[in-house]
């Protein structure tokens, strides 16, 4: 599949490697995609070395060439990068990982939007013909890509979304990641549980002392 | 040990039935004890009179009468109440189990606190000589006092508070309901992480059609 990633830091090159590796053609969305290769201080440089099959183009270029688009910027400029690239966002899916985080006041980060609203909803508002699906943003872009990597993958994803073969097919994506364990909560309305578990996350890894973690969701049957 | 329930919803039944088979004495705080009994419509009466142990009396004389309390109460009504007995609470442990849940605009409630602040804190901050402990508003009341009728009990609640010492104490009182996965997230301000927690508790609850499931936090080792 051509699957844009939207994003450079360590969540968008951990799937595009990821992506690379299951066979995926990869269009990996910068501002200047010019400016990486150029500096050499940039630690995307080597990455983008150790990854040749990896193409990097401007956000619009790669919402274009993609059939589906994967945001893993940083939550506070998502909407607005997002919106100024529509047009080549047409009717796909938009697979939104991404928290809005505020740093502004400290540390732990606050939300910079919760309880009446999310993030997933605002990028569904402003993109009314996307299929935006909240995903993953509930864990460590490591165990996103690799849920195996911690306690054979017996451990919970969410998805979130009001187009359910949209869902279907972001769910598929997460199977090959290799989540075994995925629950559907609805429309997108429901980011804001997902987004909202980010305080919680943000001081179990204070306690925890590592991010190499996640929630096992269990019903008694 | 002496223990206050405040609060006689289902909740504070919960916990008050489940501390006299543990042995503890209850004293169960309300508004109005004699309002109770006197009506036969209450589903409380029929409550009370297959529990004849809970001694029924107002929020005042059960903070006075206890070692500690179980904040049990509607969220939004705690810090009022709680505030109105300072002088009972003295300088013991309130075990803060309610949720800041604001109905007023529809289902599922929003949080009438969070981000910036939280119920916990609210509480801590009005009432400073007592040690609140946040906890088990997580889950439902029925595994809140019984975690083993879920999975055996492999699943985690967490605590939050200022005073080393009240945690200890409220540890041990859920090690007696059956706890084993106790998470210790710091001080009162974490309370927000647990709160926030709601917004997704409360999306499961719909996505899974039961309150019976709560989380267990898998750790790479």
């Amino acid at each position: 599949m051509k699957i844009a990633v939207l994003g450079t830091g360590m969540v968008g090159q951990a799937h595009a490697a990821r992506l690379i590796d299951l066979g995926h053609a990869v269009y990996m969305g910068t501002r200047n995609p010019k400016k990486g290769p150029a500096d050499s201080a940039n630690q995307l440089n080597s990455w983008i070395e150790a990854h040749p099959s990896v193409k990097l183009m401007t956000f619009a270029e790669a919402a274009q060439r993609s059939e589906m688009i994967i945001n893993a910027l940083n939550g506070e400029i998502a909407v607005t990068v997002l919106k100024s690239i529509e047009a080549g966002l047409g009717d796909k899916v938009v697979i939104d990982i991404s928290n809005p985080l505020d740093f502004s006041k400290g540390m732990p980060p606050r939300l910079s939007v919760s309880n009446n609203d999310s993030l997933g909803e605002q990028l569904q508002s402003a993109l009314p013909k996307v299929s935006v699906v909240k995903t993953l943003n509930t864990v460590n872009c490591l165990i996103q890509v690799e849920p195996k990597r911690l306690a054979a993958a017996d451990h919970t994803v969410f998805v979130s979304g009001n187009n359910m073969a949209a869902k279907e097919t972001v769910i598929r994506l997460l199977q090959e990641y290799g989540w075994r364990r995925i629950i559907d909560l609805g429309d997108i309305e429901t980011a804001r549980g997902a987004e909202m578990y980010m305080p919680l996350w943000l001081r179990l890894m204070d306690s925890l002392k590592t991010v190499d973690f996640n929630l096992k969701i269990v019903v008694n049957e």
